[in-house]
Order: structure tokens, then C-alpha cells, then sequence
């Protein structure tokens, strides 16, 4: 038997590895040149490698546990704890040598996350928070912005083929009028982590995938600020429309997000 | 007698001196909560004392040479040579603890910059040129983008006080017709190292202070890019429109930037 504090030190322990092996890929592709022979199939084999060593450490330690991820077929389970996985998120800049780029991986039961963890290799930062256990980066305690005003920050953003670019034209438009600013560095879940730091006020994307979203998600809801709840039902499966803020500003980004989005 | 060579390698090693101090200052302010007494004061103090040091330490090595930067009035000097620095690009990362910031420094003769090193401490990375050199990130050569589309990756942006806010509206919705997507970290600077480490495949912004940008520009120049060329007569005190990127986009972009941009 797993306490939900023993699984979330193991998450955070493989995140961490997976980081190292990802880390190995990254240096590789950085020191190709795009264009050359070989640099594609790194790039893939990158990502598959990792999610693979991510599926096997499960696998082992969780043998009856569902596991969803991005680059493999789901695998169901018999315990209603399913892993949702992204070996690595923010894969244009991964492939084009930019650091910005994470491990996630998240573990829901009956379509709620219960456990949430995001690394990223390249500055040493690991997030992780359990459900009621507060969000946390490298053992020290995260809260979100307490910011008022879209003015006193910055708003990530991000978009994908699964959303119009039209709505989001018109949501940095809407930011603009209210005095803010847009950051996008192409890591969702990266931006989701600094959000619950309290470096981003806000995020907000139409629609993100559950591997993407859900370890962020819990994670600003842990650091105290708020998020629209995806729907328990849905959302491993179909991924859901993101918005997560400080609570100070998540109703002002909601309304914006109520005009720019499609729903 | 100092070599232009000699003056790179003194000005490589200044950089690396700098983000050290940068960075002990940015790890202070990341553990401090935003709104806590003392944190306005720690980042001002930031990045006024890091410029003081660059300047210290330039004064000493050429002391009959002028010195611009953003945080303290320009100093004149005989030589014909310009130092032009940003201590911390990227401020409003470095205020949140987002460890996407840099140093810069750019050393020009009679408006034409000669030397340009950014150094990003959170990944460990300098980026430096010298013109007629080639461009480098620790030691390897770079190259940028060989990309012939705005298809094949991200364009970098940037906006400030100093444009109009449509205008960077009108860019992004003009990139996505054209199959593009836009990248923001918020550092200017670092977008430009990133271009001319083909990380990005261009960068834009209607308007950037000299010692944003001179820097950047140069790396882009030496690493095989194309630049929008910055008048010698006027960019160090006034700054410039920055257009650059890979050879096989920069009219491309240049294109999208005649249109959205105001000139």
C-alpha cells in the first residue's frame, strides 16, 4: 500500500531522474544544428525514451495503476488511480535548443488530481504539491500572486491547432485595454508552474491536453490561487479549457477569457 | 594597447563576474514574497549595483572610454569607443524570479558595434561576437536559423512603452496568416541570443533602447543573419527598430513588419 505522501515522493524522485534523461537528449539535440541528419530522430526519440522510463518506473512501483501519456497508448488499471504523463512539455523549444522545457506528471483519482509535479532541467526547479498538502518548489513552501490588477504582472498564454488563433489575438487585445501584459515562452505546464510561484499572475489557453494541464492545475489551486475546475468526467480523456490565476485577478481574467474563448 | 580580441575576452569575463552578482541578488528576491517590505528595494538595488560594478570595472581597464548603460547617466569619453550595457535585461522576470534574464554588453566605435556579449545565468549560457569574429555560446560556434519559412519555427517579440500596442496585434495576427507562432520571455536580448543560436527564427520589436538590442543585433549579424540595420548616427542615444533573423525569413518578417509596424 502507497500513502498519498510516499506516492508523491516517488513522483517527485522519478521527475527528477526523468529530468536527467531528458537533460541527456536536450544537450545532444542543442549541439546538432537543426537542419542535420539525425537531429529529428533524437528529437522523437527524445521524447518517447523519456515517457518509456517514466511508464516503466510506474509500471514497477504501481503495477494495477492506469497510466495516460502523450506519446504512447493508454494503459488501464484496476486501483481508479490513473497517471497522466507528458515527458516533455514544451517540445518546440526542446527540439530548437531553447531551455524551457519540463517533465510533468500527474496522478488523478476518479478524475481528480491528487498529485501534481512539473521539473524543469534547466534551471534545477522542481514544483510538486498533493491534494491538501500545499505546493511547494525545491522543499520550500509556493503561493500564488497577490496581486489586485492585471497591471502588477504578466499573463502566460499559449495556443495549439485544437483552438482558434483568432481568440487569442483577441485576448491579448482585451489584456492590452486592461493595462497587462502577455508571456508566452511555449511550456504550458511550465508557465502553469509559475503561476503557482507567483512569477505569472495568470494563465489562460482555450484548450490544453490532460498531460499538459492537470500536475499545474492542482498545483495553483495548492499555492492557493484559483482555477476553472475541469470536469472530472472529461477531462483525462479530452483535456479542457485553462484558466488558473491568483485569486486576486482570476475573476478579472476569467471575464476576458469569457469574451476571447469559444464556449 | 588593447586588441579587439583582448577587449572580448575582458568583456566575456565581465559578463560571467556580472551575472554572479545578478544572480545572488535574483536568489534573494526569489525568496522573498513579491509584496514583502525590502523587495522593491532589493531589485532596484539589483540592478543599479550591477551596473555600478560593470562600470567600475570597465573604468579601471579603459578609463578614457565612454559609458552608456540604462540605470546611470552616460559617461564620455576620447577614444572613439561606446560601452553600452543593460545590467539586467529581462527586469520584470528578474522582480518575479522567472530566470529568464541577462547581462549585456556591447562595446561600439563610432556607432558600429564591435563587441557583444549576453550572458544568461539561470542556464549557464554566453553568448558573444565580435565583428568579423563569428558568434559563440561557450566556446561553440552558432549559426542561425538556415529556415526558408516562418512555418518552421517561433518568432521572438517584444513591446515596451515606447509603441503602440496595436501594432504588436497586428504583428502576431499577421505571423499566424502566414502559418507563424510568436515566443515572449520577456528579455529582448535573450530572444536575439536565441536568434542567432537559430533557437528562434527572428526577432522584432518596433522599438529597443541600444543597450537592448546593440549587443544582439551583433550576434545575429555574426552568426550568418540578416539585420535591420541600426543608424550609427543616432541608436546609442536613441535606439532603433529591431528587425533580425536567419537570412532565409528576414524579408519575410521584414515584410510583416512594414505592415504592423509604424514607420
Amino acid at each position: 500500500m502507497h500513502d498519498i505522501d510516499s506516492r508523491l515522493a516517488f513522483t517527485v524522485e522519478l521527475a527528477r531522474k526523468a529530468g536527467e534523461l531528458g537533460g541527456r537528449y536536450f544537450r545532444e539535440i542543442e549541439s546538432l544544428t537543426i537542419e542535420s541528419k539525425g537531429h529529428q530522430d533524437l528529437v522523437s526519440n527524445g521524447d518517447r525514451e523519456v515517457e518509456l522510463f517514466i511508464r516503466a518506473a510506474l509500471q514497477k512501483e504501481f503495477p494495477d495503476d492506469a497510466i495516460v501519456g502523450e506519446e504512447h497508448a493508454a494503459l488501464s488499471g484496476t486501483t481508479g488511480h490513473v497517471w497522466v504523463i507528458d515527458p516533455i512539455d514544451g517540445t518546440a523549444n526542446f527540439v530548437r535548443g531553447i531551455p524551457a522545457w519540463c517533465v510533468v506528471i500527474a496522478c488523478a483519482r476518479n478524475g481528480v488530481t491528487e498529485i501534481g509535479v512539473i521539473n524543469e532541467p534547466s534551471t534545477g526547479e522542481i514544483f510538486y504539491a498533493r491534494r491538501g498538502g500545499g505546493a511547494f518548489l525545491n522543499g520550500r513552501p509556493i503561493r500564488t500572486s497577490g496581486a489586485a490588477s492585471l497591471t502588477e504582472g504578466s499573463v502566460g498564454t499559449g495556443f495549439s491547432n485544437r483552438a482558434e488563433l483568432k481568440n487569442i489575438v483577441t485576448l491579448i487585445q482585451l489584456l492590452f485595454v486592461e493595462g497587462g501584459v502577455f508571456f508566452r515562452n511555449a511550456s504550458g505546464a511550465l508557465m502553469l508552474a509559475y503561476v503557482a510561484s507567483g512569477r505569472l499572475l495568470a494563465y489562460c489557453e482555450e484548450h490544453m491536453n490532460s498531460w499538459d494541464c492537470l500536475a499545474g492545475l492542482l498545483l495553483v489551486e495548492e499555492a492557493g490561487g484559483r482555477i476553472l475546475v475541469p470536469d472530472p468526467e472529461t477531462t483525462v480523456e479530452r483535456g479542457t479549457m485553462v484558466i488558473a490565476g491568483g485569486a486576486g485577478v482570476f475573476d478579472k481574467i476569467g471575464a476576458l477569457c469569457d469574451k476571447a474563448f469559444s464556449r
